[in-house]
């Protein structure tokens, strides 16, 4: 399989799946080494901030802006607008998007700001949102604002 | 004095203060009931996600997005990008803020997406930020990806 960092994000998807939640991960890697990871949290906490992106840096903990400056955040689905506003509060400059293709966040205001964008399009990540949506509509929805 | 839901957003931020904590307030208003209350957690819970904003949309719990489209959001500083974000994704149309003569967040893109915001400029909440930067530069900048 393709990038590792990737396949963390994944795996974290797969565990918040798991556990009854909703399957999108997230992995913070600063200069090639993963410092925060985590899961969607609606589910499983009640939480309505802790989307994956959100609890992958919740879990890195307080860092200063040079570390952020520096760190690419890979999430599974394309990160809506809260988790762009937290990725542009950050000055995170890239972030690595497992697939746009259940869901398209903002990644035109992320592009327009400066932040680079990669989209994978991982047939895993896909199926796991697919699969997902297919089955729970209305948690998806209530992830979403809608 | 003035509106009571922003003195409620007064007494969160203050509350933060007694913690040691970064004094941002807010809460998330329905139909002119207090539905979610909170404060900045930086200090208090290692948090870099709970902002203020975010704090009382967490606290409130997880609402249908009908909820949040009859809700007015009232914070004591103008709204980072992250809870800029947090208000888009929700669709919450009306945020009432304390002031923005310390700190001018993502206004010009929440008005764009057709949010309604109004600025009170309370002189306690200028207060209450011009005292706590002055003494507590490094913290702020932290705060806001400095």
């Amino acid at each position: 399989m393709s990038d590792p960092f990737m396949q963390a994000a994944i795996e974290e998807a797969k565990k918040g799946l798991a556990e009854g939640g909703i399957p999108i991960g997230s992995v913070l890697v600063h200069r090639g080494v993963i410092i925060g990871r985590g899961h969607n949290r609606r589910v499983q906490s009640g939480s309505v901030v802790l989307h994956g992106e959100m609890d992958a840096l919740e879990n890195a903990g307080r860092q200063s802006a040079n570390v952020y400056r520096e760190s690419v955040l890979y999430t599974t689905l394309s990160p809506c607008a809260m988790c762009s506003g937290t990725i542009l509060l950050y000055g995170i400059p890239q972030v690595v998007i497992g697939e746009n293709k259940t869901f398209v966040g903002e990644e035109q205001w992320l592009t327009q700001r400066g932040v680079e964008l990669t989209v994978l399009q991982d047939p895993t990540c896909v199926a796991l949102m697919r699969d997902f949506i297919d089955a729970n509509p209305t948690l998806w929805n209530e992830d979403i604002g809608e």
